[in-house]
């Protein structure tokens, strides 16, 4: 069996860790398998590098940014591969460019276009272990690039796609996915399993154990994925493709989103162009819109509501200033302290009246609804932020998500 | 005018210090140059590494280690483009693999065998400050090597002499090259000028300001040196080929090295094949044998001495046991605590009576000597260790070297 593992910064974060995390590895060979490690910059080594940064200038340019930063994974697959080599087992460490992870030449946030995996498949004949920089690449230039937020992930599912792994081990400091941060609900049950969708929905909602971009890539290639712990040897969560939607949960998750601004929109014209307009004069303030509500109230007028993360809310607000005669609005509104709950499963395109519950759930506890937004798997609702963590709590009891059946 | 330049460790050891270099160099660009500079890692990076390694094995594989030391010159690299940026001036960082520093495979050792200087071209006639990682280069293979003891002054001149670069100014933490070392000698004097032999003959006897093997990739290209101190902008000294021989000075300056220790090996047969197989066997060791000494003493008997460093001793001795009875020897003698002083001269090949002046100057203070070794432009004497500054300050005197001039 080929594996690709990849190992999360808190993994590797010490000597020790490292070495504890080459045991694994050395496990692993032993057993007869072919192994791709992916690892990422050891602990705070990334803080540390932007530090230092920060004491020359506010202002670096975003190419010596990835030279920079691409030096955290080089030093953990250096220490990785010598502690596992220390196991006498047969190793190579490559970077980025040596593996062949070629990019666009988007600094600090960089696409992989392709994957050449001529390198590493030799080093696995050869009978290696090959431990991989995460994060990193190289542009058609032969610069070095790095992929911005949830780029070891994406490393690891890409090199699995490439390679057409048999298993994408995805190792981080939780158990796997829960049905809601356990945090806030003691009772949150980790899931066994959950599909490529509901993981996309649960990760862009505020699940922070896997980033979007490298569950959209899973799901494109259909590679599976297991996300667990590398702190202890229990199974964790399967991220893979729903073969059985019938029997799929209604609701897989909740999750929620604390960082959340709600703005509004009174009285615009009812007209093409006005959302063009608005939503254009956002984005090119490079405001990260999130959830978009417009309802037809009368003849000829609608009111549009919007949601940002709290630190866009002043730009935002600066933007409808600006252009509301343009739209031929009433007046606005911006209110901080709101927060985004969401409920996500993919049996609930199936199950009419989820949403309904949803909202019992919540009118139950007597908490207000501001806005309301449905996709087929996802159901979100923004709410006062002091409401979040009750609600959060309602929903897993209402949907019976402790105990894994909603019969 | 090109211009290469290279800073070393203690010159990028903290932000303020880089901002500083940035100055520098930008300075040099505003005057008309290209400017290419080889940084080294800062200050204790290198350290710090080595010291992760040690909490995971005792013997890593010289590959990885490279993979991991090399990204120390990175981060330096990383942070002066940064800084020289933050100038407003056209910068870009090139790693060793970028800059196309091919190197032999001997990891942590490796040789220069070409520098493809395209890419460093192309960046330098768009206008570009190029900033390159100093120590490193790649192999054939497409893998991380680093060129070992002296490694970011190698790189320095093999790109000056790749670039035929019109100077390579080399900056340090001292002024310049210096008569002998001044923490021995107050009066020690800066030297202007020296040729390259000489220095080659000074960095080999202790003189840390450069790596031998730099001065002689300098000497076989020709490529100007001018060594400087990084915190100041005094002029500092000229390394190059010795034009007025006649005119040099008869003793450059005063060279010791405490770190000896010296080894006899009596009335061995004098014939061929004795020292062959007493130095083959201390090779085979890797023992690094410096001075040898062999004196005809009787009809068909010789002495053999020699001196490696304190740290061989031990291992020599057992190599000496091994072999005596194959070289017919009576015995051997081992010494610890001895010290190399010489002194370096491009003039002292056309003054007959400098060796006789250096014993004069020590016999005057009653020093003895226990082995003497010349060569052209060097005279080398073995003397106890506790005597070794009173020898340094004796020669400095007996020379003049203080005022500069041996009439």
């Amino acid at each position: 069996m080929l594996v690709v593992q990849k190992y999360g910064g808190s993994s590797v974060a010490d000597a020790g860790r490292i070495c504890r995390v080459a045991r694994r590895v050395a496990d692993v060979y032993e057993q007869g398998h072919q192994v791709v490690v992916v690892v990422s910059a050891m602990g705070d080594t990334t803080d540390e590098l932007i530090h230092l940064v920060s004491e020359i200038t506010g202002n670096p340019p975003d190419r010596e940014m990835d030279v920079l930063l691409s030096t955290g994974e080089q030093v953990s697959i250096a220490l990785l591969a010598i502690a596992i080599k220390d196991l006498d087992k047969p190793v190579i460490s490559l970077t980025g460019a040596q593996v062949g992870i070629l990019t666009d030449n988007s600094h600090t946030k960089a696409r992989i276009l392709k994957v050449n995996s001529t390198r590493l498949r030799g080093e696995l004949d050869r009978g290696n272990i090959v431990v991989v920089a995460g994060f990193q690449g190289i542009d058609e230039k032969n610069d070095i690039t790095t992929l911005g937020r949830g780029g070891s992930d994406t490393t690891a599912v890409a090199l699995a796609a490439s390679l057409k792994a048999d298993l994408c081990e995805i190792y981080t400091d939780v158990d796997g996915v829960y049905t809601t941060d356990p945090r806030v609900v003691p009772e949150a049950r980790k899931l066994d399993e959950v599909s490529y969708e509901e993981m996309l929905e649960l990760a862009n909602l505020g699940a922070v154990v896997l980033h979007p971009r490298s569950v959209e890539l899973a799901m494109q290639y259909k590679i599976p994925l297991h996300v667990r712990s590398s702190f202890n040897h229990n199974l964790g969560t399967i991220v893979k493709e729903a073969v059985n939607m019938e029997k799929a949960l209604v609701v897989t998750g909740v999750a929620y989103d604390s960082n959340v601004a709600k703005l509004g929109i009174y009285n615009v014209f009812d007209k093409p162009g006005v959302a063009y307009r608005l939503f254009k004069a956002l984005a090119d303030e490079k405001i990260n819109v999130d959830m978009i509500v417009q309802s037809a109230m009368r003849d000829d007028r609608n009111d549009i509501s919007f949601t940002c993360t709290q630190a866009d809310l002043n730009k935002a607000q600066s933007v409808l200033e600006r252009i509301l005669p343009d739209l031929g609005a009433d007046g606005f509104s911006c209110e901080d302290g709101v927060a985004k709950v969401s409920i996500v499963g993919a049996g609930m395109v199936s199950n009419p009246g989820v949403a309904a519950m949803m909202f019992e759930a919540l009118a139950e506890k007597g908490i207000n609804l501001e806005m309301i937004s449905t996709s087929e798997i996802k159901v979100s609702v923004i709410i006062r932020e002091e409401d979040a963590k009750r609600a959060v709590q309602a929903l897993h009891d209402k949907f019976n998500m402790a105990r894994g059946s909603q019969e």
